[in-house]
């Protein structure tokens, strides 16, 4: 066997070790009964650690020496296997720069956080999760040390999420964005909910059952399951799964669950589709760009007037109402709502971008030592106040609401609203050249040309090009935000 | 650390890994999206490698040679260590006979081999499965040869799955029950299904789902799921999940898989209370005693009159039927049935043992060499006609039937007879011992004390004694036929 085929091999074998991983996740969170929880959190702990020694190891070395070896022999394939290699050397660097004792610590730690999270968000009291939270943060900040950085703390984190991002920039384009949105935020209209009675979750279930499929994921390949919080995961290329979460009296929010996860995984399936999968390559080159996957079919397509059109008829068989009992302008104005709201994952998609940025800024400062975990429900509920001039009544809608910090992912909130950004300067650029998209999905629900063409422009690069780049190559602009300004102003406009 | 913490560590990550192994089968035959089938294969060929190699290594042979040193120095944990060791070293030297290359190539072989039997059952067609199942004889008589063996070939197979276990010892014994089951076949009646109308699976569930934690298991600790073939497995001490099938016109199918697969896991839920778990000690001593727990559940408990008497109101209130449509005679007389069925997982009880026989002659003589895999429909037919004087239709209905022989488990199906052997002797003693169990069962469906018992004479022996020794222990007397036929014969003077 030659260098490279053992090359490939090895990553086989340790991209296997991270689907195993994600089984073992996805099946604590969607199938493992309640006392599983504790030998779960050892068996992925024990994974975790196998995984990171198969990755930091010596035989990971060889492999690298080996690329080296093979690119400086300049033989036709060395071309693209130099990027393969200098993207290999950037994740080991990063990763070798941890001790292993770290690593088992932080994901030990923080597979129990989940279930501290989960009771402390039940039982509404952030006091309970406040020990396990720190214990979290005080790790962090001990792996942005073993990082190192440059300018600040935050900014070593926020690389293992988007690479090459930098808290001064991010700060400097969300303020932008933030000045940009509160205009059209006090434009914005809120409509109620048009729906008269509750919707059993079996009636929803039909109806989101198809919405992968439509969208361009193959049944034989996927799995829709329920979830406290919606996710989507890998475990295999031909295996993708996803998550939402069922509420009898608010029917949307199921469905745009649905459609935001089918978007990250069609994304993981065009990555699995790729030449010589798996390696370093074939994987999502940042989670902004991964956001923007899930955003793009959530906002630019699911609250688009066209796929309405086409799939309110849908709607009203499997949910059995009649369409005077749901008129289509109070749903399709329901659904472009903005509206003030606590809870992230319930925002609309204007304000949404404010709730990020004020989680962005609190966990800089948290990271930067600016706060103290213990007065983050106080920060929390001031700059809800002053952002949204909303009062938060209890930790649960407050500062508990998400699962991120419970899963020490600090630096992956800004990751949100770069994807909102990226969604909406894709899909205008898909739809300048695609003058026939919303007929056919009007006519015919088809949405085939849209999934072609983000394999082509996204999925099928992979991490040939860095998030920038593959923007730049995809819309021919640098990433900016004016397009999902344009995008937002357009559907406050709408409501007018 | 000293040397026992160590190696008391090494075993729980050993263990950690067979779970994990376990929840990647489950996972594949429960959940699992077609196109993951390869994939999956791979998965569990890398960890079940991982996990031979772990056991097989260095590592382990430092950890015997480290617990023979601690025995040695005779302290006065050195009593329970010197079993511990002596079944340790039994395994591991089964386990090192067999190169690492062939457990590999076997591991992937049986998991494909899966999905190879499970679309040769569908399309009745054996020959699409002939060449995958030679492959796997060819393999296990390779791995019979490596383990070795005194008087016949199939005994080193038989030794995986009932330690101390002898064909000719099987041979005599089954004869012997041979002969005083035909008589009783004989006499058994047969009734039809009591069942008027088909019965909604969402029905089956309402009531199946009461029953796990009624016979003993928690709801905290275990799952119900739905896949082509009933089992249990073992994900975690904690962790216990059981299967069923659901046929809508015959509801009894899945109610008998559910009182089945919870006897397993019971059983095995059991050990993981044993002290000092995980350990080589806090297994299943053989699959016979496994299959007791079972079968004692699924018949002495599950066909009795007793149990009926209290569920039989429950049964007619979640089924949605009048007790006058389903007559509580008609209903106890068919869950008692003799009848020659074709397929062994719908046998009675009493036939049950002569569709084992069969199958322990025949792969018995696949292993000697005395018959060929091709040959095998036309001697499975053969043999059927001769025991049950039934004629076989297709494949699927007859060789293709069971799922055993695509995981290569040769030697597993006599482990059932001896299960039923078992299950009546202990049941027989437990009840001489407390007489107000069917009372307390008719009241209030309370079966705790039987729960406790098995607890105190099986459970917590794990593999502390061998199975002789174990049915030795618990009914004073060594394993014999007489409770079952006697058992059998009751059942069959029931009816007249």
């Amino acid at each position: 066997m030659n260098e490279l085929q053992s090359y490939r091999n090895f990553w086989k074998e340790y991209t296997r070790l991270s689907d195993i991983i994600s089984l073992l996740h996805w099946d604590s969170e969607v199938m493992m009964p309640d006392d599983g929880r504790e030998e779960r959190a050892e068996q992925i702990s024990q994974l975790s650690s196998l995984s990171h020694k198969m990755f930091t190891g010596d035989d990971a070395k060889r492999h690298i020496e080996n690329l080296q070896n093979v690119i400086a022999h300049n033989p036709p394939e060395a071309v693209p296997l130099k990027r393969e290699l200098e993207i290999l050397e950037r994740d080991r660097n990063r990763a070798v720069t941890l001790p292993i004792e770290l690593v088992e610590r932080f994901s030990k730690l923080t597979n129990l956080a989940h279930g501290v999270w989960a009771d402390a968000k039940k039982n509404k009291d952030f006091k309970s999760f406040e020990p396990t939270l720190t214990e979290i943060t005080e790790l962090s900040i001990e792996m942005a040390e073993c990082y190192g950085y440059t300018t600040e703390r935050y900014d070593a984190l926020l690389e293992g999420y988007e690479t090459g991002a930098k808290s001064k920039d991010l700060e400097a384009l969300f303020l932008h964005l933030k000045n940009s949105l509160i205009p059209i935020v006090n434009e914005g209209k809120s409509y109620s909910s048009p729906f008269k009675k509750p919707i059993p979750v079996e009636l929803q279930k039909a109806f989101n059952d198809k919405l992968p499929g439509l969208l361009g994921l193959p049944a034989s390949a996927s799995r829709l399951d329920i979830s406290v919080h919606p996710f989507s995961t890998s475990i295999g290329s031909k295996d993708k799964r996803i998550t939402t979460r069922y509420h009898i009296t608010d029917p949307l929010s199921s469905i745009f669950g649905v459609l935001h996860e089918t978007g990250h995984a069609l994304y993981e399936y065009g990555l699995g589709q790729m030449k010589d999968y798996p390696s370093p390559l074939t994987a999502a080159v940042s989670l902004g760009v991964h956001e923007s996957q899930s955003r793009l079919w959530e906002n630019q397509v699911g609250r688009s007037r066209a796929f309405w059109e086409y799939f309110y008829p849908i709607l009203l068989k499997e949910f059995n109402i009649y369409h005077y009992d749901l008129p289509f302008d109070d749903f399709y104005n329901h659904l472009n709502s903005v509206v003030k709201s606590k809870v992230r994952v319930e925002a609309d998609q204007v304000t949404y971008n404010l709730h990020i940025i004020l989680r962005f800024e609190i966990e800089r400062d948290l990271i930067s030592r600016r706060i103290k975990v213990s007065e983050l429900p106080e920060v929390w509920n001031a700059k809800m106040k002053e952002s949204f001039d909303l009062k938060i009544n209890d930790d649960a809608e407050g500062v508990l609401q998400d699962v991120h910090w419970s899963g020490g992912a600090f630096g992956y909130f800004p990751t949100y609203t770069l994807g909102n950004i990226y969604s909406a300067q894709l899909f205008h650029h898909f739809l300048a050249t695609h003058e026939s998209f919303w007929d056919d999905v009007i006519k015919r629900g088809d949405m085939t040309s849209l999934n072609k063409w983000l394999g082509k422009k996204v999925y099928s690069h992979g991490r040939i090009l860095d998030p920038k780049e593959l923007i730049k190559e995809a819309t021919g602009e640098a990433p900016k935000s004016d397009y999902l300004v344009k995008y937002l102003k357009s559907k406050v406009k709408e409501q007018e």
